[in-house]
């Protein structure tokens, strides 16, 4: 019996507000669909909520909670970072949580092997237009840099008409593309974890 | 009397056909607000068209079109800069022009003054979906490395829903927002332009 | 008489200690020749210390300390935005900055100008390696989009060899391309933050 | 008996001339590396010197020579792809030929399958100075849209300080940052190019 597959999802919405965001949204679109893969998914950590202190190292401190943050997103083998897009560039809170992981750089074990080493890291991208691109080229550099593995059309996102206005959680119905793209990013992030997992990279 | 501003427009779609390209429909969309300016402005340049050699200085030799293109838009005060968006980047041949201007970095006069200094640049940006933010940042960047003025509000782009496929020369309305940017574009562009022919920079 | 141009200096450094970071060094030297271009330069406002919150509105209330640093940066003609690299990319405190600005989209005046509009905006970017043609991309396009005018050559930059670990404020010696890239952006940036302080744009 | 996998290197220098570029000495470095890993490596396509139309089909007819090359990319388990700086961003050739492949995008097998699908992606990239990680940015998302798959730690790079211009090939010696981070590159990238050969991702 092999245990199932985890993902952790974070929401880097700049809202700490009870209400479901646009991020929310496609985080639990994915959650469906992970699901489908036989891939338990957590509710999303809505960093917002967290003291989550400004640096580079693992723990700053001072009431710091991204330590525990840091624990749940690598106890799970795949890591959905969902972010709102604002000015066309992912939110400062998910710049935070990318810088955080700087720190795996400076953390590897005996083979030279950072923390997030053979686990798997996609995208979640919404916002009212424009900017998804831009957002994956950012997080998809820099999570690949402090060691995630990014499997095949790892990003999922919606974006309304260029300068609209229109949230994703409002839209009546589920774009059909939204749909076919979060079913390849979920079937291909499980696929790559599964592998991942039973063969680790050596160093 | 003061001769009136002028403006290049150049359209780095990847096609060299003959007929209208979505990049050239929103050149068009400046143009008109341009010339509500007192700017004249040209037909646009398709690259495309042209044997334009790859490189970095402002003469590749064998037949290169570049120079004379060159002069044209250093002969105006304002270029706009118009590309398609592939794969939520500018063009390839969006490139390859920026390229060519790398040159203008050893090309400076006595005060230190690139040729394209006291000039303004503008873009001009349309997909079928995402990417306007990435291509702009791209291309500002660029172009400012090498010596360009931006006017506040230099971009003026239109892309669909994601993953859409309309292409914005299709479309039935030209969109509020996009006639909104042009004039804003435009406006600031002229502007910023007049003040700069009158009142170079002294390097 | 015209009353001197002045800058506010931005460091969006992730430390808020006492000591100088390299953003701060490289500041100085920005602040230098602009002191030469006769443009009074405030010291850099860290935002590590101060409480700014999250958001895309001018104040997010509960002693939010966003409002009076916006105050001073629209007070002045010219702002000097300071960034430390990270992954690549600009710090987190950067992009919260940007976002704050988003507010600016709405709070046009009658002629539908931001509140930047006329004023100029310049780069000084730091870090041990690469990355800062990537700074530059986010944030000129960032600043552009919420009405912030870009100079000639409006970035000045040092970052170390490849995966280096040097730090700027640690050189032995001012790098001479630095000092001639923070003479350009000083010269630039001041002659064009008069013009439009004599000429704004129209709107 | 397991066929030894293999690596198809592209070089997309601007320039299609006879000596060694500071490409080819890091696709060269990379070549060393993945070699240690049993992967057969080719020697590098050098596609300046071909007839690679622009466009976004798999055949733009007129002697395009692009058909051969796509042949040899996705005959591969691996693709290198090789990449200068310039002005902080990939070449026009390197944009080319991501351009080339968004015909993956609807050439997908009855599984649903780009032909990228299950191979493994890694990039090679220098410059006198600055934009390694910009060009990392531009390339992981380009190819992880059109299906490659991203190992943990993809890009091998390396840039000068600041402003500089020494390049790559006459370096004295081989900095040790470099070996380092191109051997992890090809372990990496060897790994999981065998597991996802053994186990494609089922679509």
């Amino acid at each position: 019996m092999v245990a199932p597959l985890t993902a952790t999802a974070i929401n880097c919405s700049l809202s700490a507000g009870g209400r479901e965001s646009s991020t929310d949204a496609m985080l639990a679109v994915l959650a469906e669909h992970f699901t489908d893969q036989n891939v338990t998914v957590g509710d999303p950590i809505r960093i917002a909520r967290h003291k989550v202190r400004w640096g580079v190292t693992s723990d700053e401190g001072d009431g710091d909670e991204w330590p525990a943050i840091r624990e749940r997103i690598l106890a799970a083998d795949i890591l959905i970072f969902g972010t709102p897009i604002w000015l066309g560039q992912a939110s400062s809170i998910a710049k935070l949580v990318m810088e955080r992981m700087d720190a795996f750089l400076s953390e590897t074990d005996d083979a030279g092997r950072m923390p997030s080493y053979s686990k798997v890291a996609v995208a979640a991208i919404v916002g009212n237009e424009d900017g998804a691109h831009n957002v994956t080229s950012q997080i998809l550099q820099a999570l690949n840099d402090v060691g995630w593995t990014i499997p095949a059309v790892a990003a999922c996102y919606w974006v309304g008409e260029a300068m609209g206005s229109v949230d994703f959680k409002d839209l009546k119905k589920r774009p059909g593309k939204v749909t076919e793209t979060a079913k390849m990013v979920a079937a291909n992030a499980a696929h790559l974890a599964r592998l991942l997992r039973a063969s680790p990279y050596p160093g």
